[in-house]
């Protein structure tokens, strides 16, 4: 063995769903928008003043920071922003879960949950979600060093109600609680609105789904003004300078034009709606889903058969080989004219 | 106390320089180059197809990747770039030096290597430098758990020649060692001519000095492919997507453009003679720099009354508030017309 070797840290990544670059592909696999972002984000972007990128960008992130708390009607103070909420969750759970007890997840979850307590070594126990795949409030009602849970869950889809959500932060006033809402715009109510009633809730969002920003790579935690504080001193111990100009600007406009947010969600959720109809007179089976995607099984032909027929198609779905969930495909809401070609193919294999 | 705060991490932040928002300021104090990226990157810029940016970026930064593999003549594989060499120096602490022996690095060099050390916990000792301000690579010929120095080394600006760096990676084949070149185009030679002789060596770059990109946060680590696996799998485990479509494409333009980049560090190398020269006629006293700041004491007037003075005057210059350095100022490189202001109050202050 070389000498090194000793000193250096060897880790099993999370795989990020596949990116195929061929084109004339319907890419139905990692949750992006099918529409693009604001036409106010183009401008903004063609409008940035490219020499003065010589120049760091703000480290504060003010301008984004600023029309996010405007949006939300909360204060500055209470907005942190970074390199996607992947990067935001990263640093929550170097900030938030420091302590020496589990932090608790459901086990069927955002799997980077898991790879960042390995990588930072953060003690975690995965709690089983219910047979439904439900959140139990009362399973997180035990000693912990923290709490995450996505709402809605992915890649379930399912949302918990504010009245559970209270259940679980009531019984954890000791614990940091962090409520991952990337899908949060696409059904249910956020948890922002209990913000100033716990001041140990972490809400977390993201530019990537509903705001049709994944490339720019734009993610944002609420929280009271102390816990910012904590977030933004390990930010600044890592890397001062996270989100580049171009992101503050592309981001900042996109928060801005509410309007168009609105009807881009609003198409998507009424595509989600008419694909589940569809879906279930073929036969999938599913629960309600909150977001942008399905989480369908099928009783008859099984979800890794589906998942290679479609690929060979050029329709890319998700599926997970991973314990309770492998035979279940999560798939993107596209466009109308994409989930047709795929519901158009379905058909053929299941009802011919 | 709030039973969370357990939990919580709390750190001591790095400052970084000050980015003052009136206008009419000569900003000297972060390193940033005061000419405008490659025009190149302008017109990648503004072509960029801002629909796409519903997609995620690239994870494996691809175009980047093979821009910077054909300018310096490696192999992809050899490639890996970050948000900023903040992020790739961050991933690096957290991959290469994960042992149980010190990691060395010099007693003045940039900050963030202590800052790195202290949030994830890595043993660390720091090496004084002699009293010259030079590195000597006997001092790191003992048992460690790594090695990492900057090259030229900050804030000094002293460059260490290739020889000295052969004598380091000869003493530590057993160990990672980091050679930082954050500043290596402003004069020197990179070690990077070392890669195929040393499977241990990481070289460190930057984007945002010599290519005037501080604002889109790009900076490189090269390696042997096998420690770049390494590294890409720890960044996997932390966040998949980290620069942004935007600076992958702005990185690959410039990259390209290897005649601004010469003319632009041109520019730059000659005014920093050119101001060295009249800095010693007004009695400061520095080593020969081959970045692009000068790191200046005089022997009349104590720095911290010169940084006051300057600052008063609109005129922003770097002070270290920190042992053996307090009497000293890093002054980055601006255009002439920045450095002959900064001259003529220099004059009027030491002169008069």
């Amino acid at each position: 063995m070389k000498g090194w070797m000793k000193n250096i840290r060897q880790v099993t990544p999370y795989t990020p769903g596949e990116q195929p670059k061929r084109p004339g592909i319907i890419k139905l696999n990692t949750n992006e928008n099918p529409y693009p972002p604001s036409p106010k984000v183009d401008k903004a972007l063609k409008e940035m003043d490219v020499s003065m990128l010589r120049r760091y960008p703000d480290p504060t992130c003010q301008i984004l920071n600023d029309a996010l708390a405007h949006e939300y009607h909360l204060r500055p103070e209470q907005v942190f922003t970074g390199v996607g909420s992947d990067d935001v969750l990263a640093m929550c759970f170097m900030t938030f879960f420091d302590g020496e007890q589990p932090v608790l997840f459901p086990d069927i979850t955002y799997n980077f949950y898991e790879v960042w307590a390995e990588v930072l070594r953060i003690p975690y126990r995965k709690v089983p979600l219910d047979e439904h795949f439900c959140i139990q409030s009362r399973d997180y009602a035990v000693p912990n060093g923290g709490v995450i849970f996505a709402n809605p869950n992915a890649p379930t889809g399912q949302i918990l109600d504010l009245g559970t959500i209270r259940e679980i932060l009531d019984a954890n006033r000791d614990s940091i609680v962090i409520v991952d809402e990337a899908y949060i715009d696409f059904g249910g109510e956020s948890a922002l609105r209990f913000l100033d009633e716990y001041e140990n809730l972490v809400v977390i969002q993201t530019f990537s789904k509903s705001r049709s920003l994944a490339g720019m790579r734009i993610g944002a935690a609420f929280a009271s003004p102390e816990l910012i504080r904590y977030l933004t001193d390990v930010k600044y111990s890592i890397n001062s300078y996270t989100l580049n100009t171009a992101a503050l600007i592309a981001g900042a406009a996109s928060a801005r034009d509410r309007k168009y947010f609105q009807e881009t969600v609003g198409k998507i959720v009424r595509t989600r709606e008419r694909v589940s109809a569809r879906l279930r007179s073929l036969g999938f089976i599913f629960a309600d889903s909150s977001a942008n995607f399905l989480f369908v099984t099928h009783p008859e032909i099984p979800a890794v058969k589906l998942f290679e027929a479609l690929k060979e198609e050029g329709i890319y779905v998700r599926y997970f080989r991973q314990p309770r969930i492998d035979n279940y495909l999560r798939i993107t809401i596209g466009t109308d004219e994409e989930m047709d070609a795929l519901i158009r193919f379905l058909e053929g294999m299941i009802l011919l």
